[in-house]
């Protein structure tokens, strides 16, 4: 059976991304300055790989107003959540692998 | 308490070099060859991930010959199997932050 790092696909491994990916997952839609404060980015990295990220169709990007602040909400799509749901499987594979588990 | 992903290291988290470490974890010291075929790489790909580990004191590198075949010898460090372990335990508290568990 093959390694399960050959399953890992770097636009969703990348370790800012799967940042971005696992608060997704547990905020459902987090405002952009959330996001760059809970994984401590600059506002160029944190929009770089935001783009990456919606070019590749895994989340998707609301602009608006909360009062009159302007926001930029992030929500990952369904196919982000799929996509993070099998970086975190094939994870879990190469860790029980690493610690002699089969 | 800081996001776990923020305490992945581009070095070791990186999908190749991921692979590579968790395969010297199960296998001690391998082949040049075997590790290429385990994680399906070029020669090039393999060497130049080979070099950055290297360089970062992960994996040391002998030469040598298994009867008249020459062979290179690819083993993690201490501070190789060190870097693997902390990788393994952020990824893991980044999975149970997203399965919910705390």
């Amino acid at each position: 059976m093959s390694h399960p790092a050959l399953r890992l696909d770097d636009v969703v491994h990348q370790r800012v991304r799967l940042g971005i990916l696992a608060v997704l997952a547990e905020a459902k839609r987090a405002d952009f300055g959330y996001l760059r404060d809970a994984l401590d980015l600059s506002d160029g990295n944190l929009s770089r790989h935001i783009q990456v990220l919606e070019e590749a169709g895994l989340v998707s990007v609301e602009k608006g107003y909360e009062g009159r602040r302007p926001r930029t909400w992030v929500s990952a799509t369904k196919r982000g959540r799929t996509a993070l749901d099998a970086e975190l499987g094939s994870l879990r594979e190469l860790i029980s692998r690493v610690d002699g588990k089969p």
